[in-house]
């Protein structure tokens, strides 16, 4: 394969080393490269860095081959989603064999759901050392996204990390995108840790505060694995923003007075209480509102995405610095950050997914981990992941390595969804992601309930009075008083296992988890 | 109080400082600082540690109390589990009305089945960081059993180390067990670590093999808090030990192939594979004997107990390190351990329970995670601590911190329990310890499932075939079959709410998990 014949003159001057400019090419010329069931390394952590170009023109191979009586699958591997158009045209031409580790895409979905997609929902933290070890065989091609190539052949993260570093690393061949939409003077935000090994050869990593450097600016690569540079200027998408509702002040309302108490009783530091984590979200975005208004100042960030709530913190000064692995912005939060790059810069710092959900790091910051939930159940087991036992929706992410080792793990939720159908409190949560180990704090808009050092029976009193829905709470204190009393059989965590899951088989009956009407 | 009136003069030469010496007194006089409503942090993991004599003298104050018509109730904090018949006796006097964070006993277990006792079953590597945190509000008296006092007035551990650091650093008042029938050469064993401290001043702690001395061999404590000091020459209650059965043996067999494959694949370094961590039993110890015929040398060890197996295989050279909380010896291995001290103080660290156990450490190193279950279900959820979803067995223990944060994490389990009538594989577990997510690894003597970046419905198959026994595999196969032909409702994670749990319910209506008889 020769592809420089039909290489494009560079336009761009992103591309400053030479060996690289002659690899610049078109994506159609670029995926040629790769085949029918290779796995396939993608960079994209939310709405940000997925590849603009090499996609559609993947697509369009698929498209070719099947026309040609072909199949033509790949494994797809990424940092988390990529972006939903990336994610939907993979799938509408069931181009997925297996895909791994997250999505939050409705084609997606429905093909995972329907049994024609392979789905592997692992740890964020763990992708990295679980590629490294083999767990997906090679990994034929990886295709990035940098916002451009230095002179010594470095590589420019563009605006999400995630994986890319061991993508780089670990692929046999490489595909780079040179996206010259992104803002030159982006350079410099990320911190690309090259210290993690395999065991038995780790050492610590030193990073005991958020806004520490451990690493380097750039990406490595061996030009002699990279076969394509494409060239692109391709606005990431832009996340959807909502408006904080009242349910979600409400929530964030609690979480805010629950912070003010573990002030007030010497458990947190005043003014800058511990680095905090939180899920995407409308609830995420309505607390983050909420510490804008408080005595807060100074305040870290140790999390996965930044979101535009986020730069109005930073620029009030209630954050100090923000950590990430990815901007997640609307359009106006990208125009935000472009316009005001210097001052952003030295208050956000990108990191490898690896590093900014280590469970070493996150344990020694003290995270005060704030992630949403599709229900918890009476005991504090929370299911963040599968509509009614079954359906996946998203997927774990990297809830649990923050809930699992962070100071303090806290799952927020409106009480019902569908309005009022489903309670979010339910007798037994049929699919578990966050055990009641890891569960120290549940929030509804109802309330607040402080798991700490309860047992089982006393979690469930408090969980139903605090954070069910009035409408829910009778039939949850029957369900538990009637487990409670059951002749020889409560136990610790009192049951009734032939009406454990009462609630989701009644909403599969009838639409409702309600019995009244 | 002046305790001293009382004290008999001191019959040992292992109180080498006349501070402490002044304080000696008897057991009966020491308890009269703990009053009803107290917590009270305890020496002792496993076997090893117990306090002698306190405990019995506490035993009679409660009778004492109540014969007198007064409620006399403790909050008790230990390492892990106590000694059996400490355990007992505290139970049968109804003296526990909180229990954290492990028990292993059948009195104290029918009081948190039956409600009676509270019971806070948590991540053995987050007990000190929540007592420092202040979950369990603060600790009035902490007992500590130890070898001996130094001439400066540091003490010396004796064969357990557990929480005890952090008893006697929280407590308000301290009483100590000074027992000399701990050999007085294990002095030097230990490797109590001070560095630990809240967020946000943690700082890396600089383990990196597992051998490595980051503490200091003694605790200290503040004399002024010291208000009695009890001299008692008691063993150990000595751990049971069982021969490996044929199951356990095939277990340990399929475990030995799996590493073989693992070395021969290059994802395993050869002869010395990574530190292992294992939970107690017979299980653990035929992996451990097995071992020992093999062709590795040099292994090391970084787990929570040293059962009389890891002294053999330390001798044999098998083992070349091996690091802990505690012992948990046989009479006939604290005989072999104290006759040849000198050698295995060279091969064997026993540190705190917060180090042993922790999360950083335990994912740097690399653990290979083995630890027992009651059950898993068909997609790799495991559940390590309650019979039938309601009844406690022990607890979580640590296998959490290992499983959560290890390099491979394993679950074994004979296929069966009750002579057949329980089937360890089940369509759901009705309560979750570890999540799919921790679950790599699922071995019964049928066979070793490897469901290592498997999606749901390809671990169901693999743990269908490969570890259930024969007689429930149909069954299964027919609930899983059916689940996934569900219309419209398969999705991700197959499963019938209304049938989830029918293995379970039909042992609790019938006696046995079979249809057949």
């Amino acid at each position: 394969m020769n592809i420089q014949i039909s290489a494009p003159a560079s336009q761009s001057s992103r591309i400053r080393n030479s060996v690289f400019l002659q690899k610049v090419t078109v994506a159609e010329e670029a995926v040629k490269v790769i085949g029918h069931g290779d796995t396939v390394a993608v960079s994209g952590f939310a709405s940000a860095g997925t590849p603009k170009a090499i996609i559609p023109a993947l697509v369009g191979r698929i498209h070719a081959a099947r026309a040609a009586g072909s199949n033509f699958t790949i494994d797809l591997l990424t940092g988390a989603s990529v972006s939903t158009e990336t994610e939907r045209m993979l799938a509408e031409v069931d181009g997925i064999a297996l895909r791994m580790p997250y999505q939050a895409e409705s084609t997606a979905r429905q093909k995972i759901n329907a049994g024609r997609m392979d789905y592997v929902d692992i740890h964020l933290s763990h992708v990295a050392q679980q590629v490294w070890e083999g767990y997906y065989g090679p990994v034929d091609v990886a295709v990035v996204e940098v916002a451009g190539i230095t002179e010594t052949g470095e590589l420019i993260p563009s605006a999400s990390v995630g994986n890319n570093k061991t993508w780089l690393d670990v692929a046999e061949k490489v595909i780079l995108e040179v996206n010259s939409w992104v803002p030159d003077a982006m350079d410099g935000i990320h911190d690309i840790y090259y210290g993690t090994a395999l065991p038995p050869h780790r050492r610590p990593i030193e990073l005991t505060d958020v806004e520490d450097r451990i690493g380097q600016p750039h990406y490595r690569v061996d030009p002699g694995k990279v076969i394509a540079v494409v060239e692109t200027n391709a606005p990431d998408s832009a996340s959807p923003l909502t408006a904080p509702d009242a349910v979600s002040e409400a929530i964030a309302a609690h979480v805010l007075e629950f912070f003010d108490n573990e002030v007030r009783r010497g458990r947190l530091p005043e003014n800058t209480l511990l680095p905090l984590q939180a899920g995407i979200g409308n609830v995420a975005n309505a607390v983050l509102g909420g510490l804008d208004r408080g005595p807060y100042r100074g305040l870290t960030c140790y999390s996965e995405v930044i979101q535009d709530g986020m730069l109005h913190l930073i620029k009030h000064g209630t954050v100090r610095f923000a950590s990430a692995t990815a901007l997640a912005l609307s359009e106006a939060g990208i125009a935000e950050l472009t316009s005001n790059i210097d001052f952003y810069r030295e208050h956000i710092r990108l990191r490898p997914q690896e590093i900014s959900n280590h469970p070493e790091v996150v344990r020694r910051l003290g995270i005060i981990a704030m992630n949403g939930m599709l229900e918890a159940d009476i005991y504090g087991n929370v299911n963040s992941t599968h509509v009614m036992g079954t359906k996946i929706m998203n997927g774990i992410g990297g809830s649990g390595d923050f809930a699992r080792n962070g100071y303090l793990s806290m799952f927020l939720s409106p009480s019902t969804a569908k309005n009022g159908a489903i309670s979010s409190i339910v007798p037994m949560t049929p699919h578990v992601d966050h055990t009641e180990h890891d569960t120290q704090v549940v929030v509804t808009e109802q309330g607040l309930a402080d798991l700490r050092g309860l047992s089982p029976r006393r979690r469930s009193r408090v969980i139903i009075e605090r954070c069910a829905h009035p409408e829910f709470r009778p039939l949850l204190t029957d369900y538990v008083e009637r487990a409670q009393a059951a002749p020889g059989a409560a136990g610790h965590t009192p049951h009734l296992l032939g009406e454990a899951f009462s609630f989701h088989q009644r909403y599969l009956a009838t639409g409702t988890m309600r019995t009244f009407h």
